[in-house]
């Protein structure tokens, strides 16, 4: 069944179990290029980063709002990669997350850089989490020039670009090309979970793992 | 309001508009040592984790399952730093994580660091609110000695334990130390989201935010 090419709604072996809205969590390359998200929304999924949980309470995490079509957006779109200058502009918003991975000019906050990019993706997780809940979906992407749009933005030194989060809803998909069309087809596959969840010592996959 | 000393449901001024089970997330930092969580709801956490986006689909992510009163809990409560020693150990289940974060002995995976710990901690999350939906609750630490106890399992070295997630329920305040319990009354802060929501240029806060 993992074989058979889809288009939306790919099989997910495993995740039945799973709780909304982690259930239907995907990741849409064709977004509809009409569609806005709402200021609230932004607030709402801003908020959903602000109350994660993070290592001593430091809250590494920064975000950059790029709306579609605004000057913030335009630094973003003039800094992506190629294979991700296709889908990424069509989406309603971007937020960038950054990490405050060293303390900062007033010798504050920053916590190992471990730990600031472990809890800048945790909320970059509840953005998505949230953006899933109020109906919209999540993307998110690391190919693009961090450091150069680091530097448009005036971001210090003691941050760190990680990752952008595209937002929408999906979009036609005969309204893209080929190329960005096949990514909607994947097969989605992840690791068996007996190679990567131990007990015991390393390697011994945790016994309740079998069948 | 947020002055005033809570117990739990503490307040967290923004949160209204968080979807469940981001809305009622909470660490508590006192579990009930009776509680055990079944084998089924482990499965589901790890599902969780599994079907977290990584960049690439890399899943960099590794778990350690510690359930309370089995060896591997043993080895994890040893190396446990003295501010944790006191609560975590009361919890029904510890999940470790770790991120490979360097390609294995036969070169495969590990993507940057800063990408494998943004990802661990991105599965963290959904191990986190999967726990949430499930009438659980998950308190996160990084207290331990982590090079420790990845030498006591066996773990290979491109591979960095991160953190911890305790899971269980809320136990008794009256059953443990002052100590512990002041946790529970501590109230929830969180950064104003001007100092971290930037857009046009940095430090300039994003616009939606006004009142």
């Amino acid at each position: 069944m993992a074989e058979i090419p889809h288009r939306r709604g790919a099989p997910m072996p495993g995740a039945e179990v799973l709780a909304e809205p982690l259930r239907s969590r995907w990741s849409p390359s064709v977004f509809d290029p009409a569609h806005v998200v709402g200021r609230e929304q932004v607030v709402a999924l801003i908020r959903a980063a602000q109350w994660a949980p993070s290592c001593g309470n430091a809250q590494p995490w920064h975000l950059v709002v790029a709306e579609r079509g605004d000057a913030t957006h335009d630094l973003l779109v003039a800094r992506l990669s190629r294979g991700n200058a296709g889908w990424v502009p069509r989406a309603s918003l971007v937020l960038v997350v950054g990490a405050q991975v060293a303390p900062d000019d007033r010798g504050e906050g920053g916590t190992k850089p471990a730990h600031a990019e472990y809890d800048a993706g945790q909320a970059a997780a509840h953005v998505t989490l949230q953006a899933r809940a109020m109906g919209l979906h999540a993307h998110q992407f690391a190919g693009f020039d961090r450091t150069g749009l680091a530097a448009d933005l005036g971001a210090p030194p003691w941050v760190r670009l990680l990752a952008g989060i595209a937002v929408g809803v999906p979009g036609d998909l005969d309204d893209v090309p080929e190329r960005d069309r096949e990514r909607e087809h994947r097969v989605r596959r992840r690791r068996p979970a007996e190679q990567w969840v131990h007990a015991g010592s390393w390697g011994t996959p945790w016994p309740g793992l079998e069948p």
